[in-house]
């Protein structure tokens, strides 16, 4: 179906919301300073997403596009169980720290919107509990393979693997601290060497 | 020095302050909001603080001087560095789930500010910088007593014990999962377990 001209206007407005939204966050991503962004009138904006929960909504629905398409996607076609987790935590550094202007947009939407009932925290869960899925399958993948221990707690990997991440952006968008990075790795070496079975 | 009365109101205003803040964040804490709740007049908050920012850093300041009250001080004193770390974590588990109506009020504002440039950033920079050296002098005592190994690395374990608390915050305040607390003290034991010295 070919893309009208209205589509791609949206699309690439949806695009600078999502650097703008994960710098300012997504309730510092107003209609107001978008349009002054973009250099765009508020109500022609208005008339592309109707209000700012629609928004933020948008938003979201595309950074989590982009992180399908960046992050889990090429982990979901690798063959290996065992290439896959590596892969899997090499791809959310990229996301976090070259695609997301301001460190990973879920990060920042879990926090705004943990207390909040409504529409964009349920959306923001659902992403979460599919993430923290995926994961724990990918790990599952491995103790199919036999390079991960049987016996293996996969939401636990899960948990452990997503707090690593957590580490990883607070320390480097908080303290802009050049070890976040070296330091999340020896964490994540020492969670993939505790789940790989024993050497024989 | 005795308290005037000024200063009892703006002590009462700031734990109000700090549980809304905690819930909304930092940033939906406004004059406006809070003088709703307390059923103030916004002058008479103004009067107080004289700012959104001044409230901010009064909050967190409040928010830092009961963290080290209930969580700091107590480890301080302790005799055993083994002891210590346990006592650490518990402490931050304590504040976290028991006396933060909407979560570490850190977690929050470590999100909100770290794009920011500006003196509330500053502060929060400052605290989170604390608070890991903190956690790497108790580790490290734990090291002087021969609890744990030698060649442990305190920044390291710190960062490690740290993103074990922000994995803990998100999966409990945004998926409202009970499982948190368990998979959190699965991740401390072992990030224990791997620092202990081995048993003779």
């Amino acid at each position: 179906m070919p893309q009208t001209k209205g589509d791609a206007t949206r699309r690439a407005i949806l695009e600078e919301a999502l650097q703008l939204a994960s710098v300012v966050g997504l309730d510092g991503l107003t209609i107001g300073t978008l349009a002054k962004k973009l250099e765009l009138s508020k109500s022609g904006l208005f008339r592309h997403f109707g209000s700012k929960e629609a928004l933020q909504k948008a938003v979201i629905e595309t950074g989590a596009e982009h992180f399908i398409q960046l992050v889990v996607r090429p982990v979901m076609i690798m063959d290996s169980g065992a290439e896959a987790m590596p892969a899997l935590f090499e791809g959310w550094l990229e996301w976090s720290v070259e695609r997301m202007a301001g460190g990973c947009l879920f990060v920042t939407a879990a926090v705004e919107f943990d207390d909040r009932p409504g529409p964009v925290r349920d959306q923001v869960v659902a992403l979460q509990r599919e993430w923290l899925g995926f994961i724990a399958a990918t790990a599952g993948r491995a103790v199919e393979s036999g390079d991960f221990r049987s016996d293996l707690d996969l939401r636990q990997f899960a948990h452990d693997f997503n707090a690593i991440l957590l580490g990883f952006n607070q320390v480097r968008r908080l303290l802009r601290d050049p070890d976040a990075e070296p330091r999340a790795r020896r964490a994540f070496e020492r969670l993939l060497a505790d789940a790989h079975t024993v050497e024989p």
